[in-house]
């Protein structure tokens, strides 16, 4: 048993209901319905307004829950993603993306623009700019935008003021409507990273702030967040945080430290299909788990009810685990076991629905309505 | 440039049709039919059987194509992926899994059994036999199964000819029909590793098959095969093949010698959404590409018109490729390039449909029928 697994508290063994098919993904409504609240009530004592990222749980009952706890409107990864909230009736949106309009993206933008009182998506480059210019040209509504900066996680973003600047620029030559600044923090998902993550954010959206407020455009919207830094990024100007994961929380989420082990409320439920002198084989795959892990976490999920049993190996539909005849807790054959997820965003979208276990026990089927949007 | 780069023949470039939305999956339809016909053509010549495993394309159309070259049937990894192409009219079917029915899954595997003509399961232990016999006790059809022997994966399967004989003993006392034996070389997943690994399914097979037919079973079925071992175990007492991975290649098979490049017949189209100093970031991230890697191969996927731009990170829906502003064949903002990715099968489980080029250049959408079906 290595070291994560002995912190895992026992008390959180993640009962599973009787009688599904495995594998399948399980919520704990009253976890998720926690979760939300825990960190809107952080946002709120600190006036730091909450835009949870949808990408992760992908529903619209999900994303209900979070607006009626207080949430400002929903981040989404895609337009896929904000045609599924809009026709849902979700009437703030953001697509926290470099959005660049090609294919039939232009048309499925305009259509967004129009029917989405409040939508705005990411920009990183003065050329993207003029597209989304061309693309919303001659609109009733002028596209809102937010400038992306690189707060040192080097995926997307400008790197420093002075190219925010340039693209603000550019985004009102186009005709567009710069609506302020975001950053993705995502150099805080290593251990004992998320606080200087989150310095750097808030850091980096200062400056570029103070920039383009030089250069007088407003900055209404500053905006930062991963599920790591969403409390560390939550200082100075910051003014809104976009966390997504701290819905449903996941094994690296509390391996971080960002989420409590109460915070994991989604798992892959899986059947013992195979018992072997050295291992168990389980149902849940590469198809169920994804083969998502951190270069620092080892093996592919948790096992609340083993926490010592280790998810060494992944094909399409076999979990293989490291497992010994007589090693305490080891599950037999037929067993049915939750599994917590590495990263639990993926997860989500291989499942077209999820089993939502309420309070009391009672089962109920709720659409993945978003999934497989990455278009 | 690393090594592998330099091996892909620059005529293999993957041309990408024009005005697709990205990221989107599309296959080569020349190229698919290429390695169908490769394939059955080398069996054919050793009188071997063909049962591709339809978990890699999922689709009743590229099941018909594989059936019309040749194949006897099909193989699926799970319930319900046999349910789909049971649907789809496919009247041979071999779950190559050890099915333990749990929830609902005893209904399911009784319907199967009584809609579709010729249908088998795997089962590995004498606990599993017991059980589906239960599950199918009484019906017009006795189940027919086959017992899968561990060559030297280590995943599933007995571990020697004794405990295959106990399997077969227990299937025929609970009513089942056993129909043979079956292995998969998982172990010739690793660079030169394929010959060794075909020859251990073949012997480990081969003993099996002799306590059998020494206890009175005749092992009509003597079913072996990976992509990588699809020929080194087509040898001796094996009478069937099982690839999957062929139909489509993927970037791994490819670097292990399993397929040439031109089999590489399935690529994720993505756009360069944001170029910077040292960096592009296209958009086809986890959900597109998967972060499957093998711990031998770098980077995540592979970019035919720039095989030298590696695939460093994912995240949901971002790339981060390594590439310098002056990098020979760096694409630019906007581009539109395939990556052929590292592995098909929880790649294609991602899309809904496929866009399919034909030889002229039409293009047209295919469901993936099966997608998600992963109980």
């Amino acid at each position: 048993m290595d070291a994560e697994a002995a912190r895992w508290p026992r008390s959180e063994a993640w009962p599973v209901p009787a009688g599904l098919d495995t594998p399948c993904l399980v919520l704990d409504l009253a976890k998720v319905q926690a979760n939300i609240e825990r960190l809107q009530r952080a946002l709120d004592a600190r006036r730091v307004a909450l835009r949870p990222h949808a990408k992760t749980h992908k529903s619209l009952r999900v994303g209900r829950m979070q607006l009626e706890a207080g949430a400002r409107g929903l981040t989404v990864g895609t337009l896929g993603e904000a045609e599924v909230f809009a026709a849902g009736g979700f009437d703030d949106l953001f697509v926290a993306y470099p959005v660049l309009p090609g294919g039939s993206k232009a048309a499925r933008l305009v259509s967004l623009l129009e029917r989405v009182p409040r939508f705005a998506v990411g920009v990183d480059s003065v050329e993207a700019a003029a597209r989304l210019g061309v693309a919303t040209a001659g609109r009733a509504r002028r596209l809102r935008v937010l400038v992306e900066v690189d707060p040192g996680d080097h995926r997307s973003g400008v790197a420093g003021p002075e190219e925010a600047l340039d693209v603000a620029r550019a985004a009102r030559a186009a005709g567009l409507e710069v609506l302020g600044l975001f950053a993705h923090g995502g150099h805080g998902y290593r251990p004992g990273m998320a606080a200087s993550a989150g310095s750097d954010e808030v850091r980096t959206l200062t400056e570029a702030a103070v920039a383009l407020e030089a250069a007088g455009f407003e900055a209404a919207t500053i905006s930062a967040g991963s599920t790591p830094t969403m409390l560390t990024a939550a200082e100075g100007r910051v003014n809104e945080i976009r966390a997504g994961t701290y819905v449903f929380g996941d094994r690296q989420q509390w391996a971080l430290g960002a989420i409590p082990a109460e915070g994991c409320a989604a798992a892959v439920v899986a059947t013992v299909v195979s018992v072997r002198e050295d291992r168990i084989v389980l149902d849940a795959g590469a198809k169920a788990l994804t083969k998502d892990r951190a270069e620092w976490l080892g093996g592919f999920g948790l096992i609340p009810a083993a926490p010592g049993v280790t998810i060494q190996r992944l094909s399409d539909y076999h979990a293989v685990a490291a497992s010994g005849r007589g090693d305490p807790g080891r599950p037999g054959l037929g067993d049915v076991v939750a599994i917590v997820p590495n990263h639990v965003c993926p997860v989500v979208d291989l499942f077209d629905a999820v089993t939502v276990v309420r309070r009391d026990g009672r089962t109920e089927i709720w659409p993945v309505d978003a999934r497989g949007r990455s278009q």
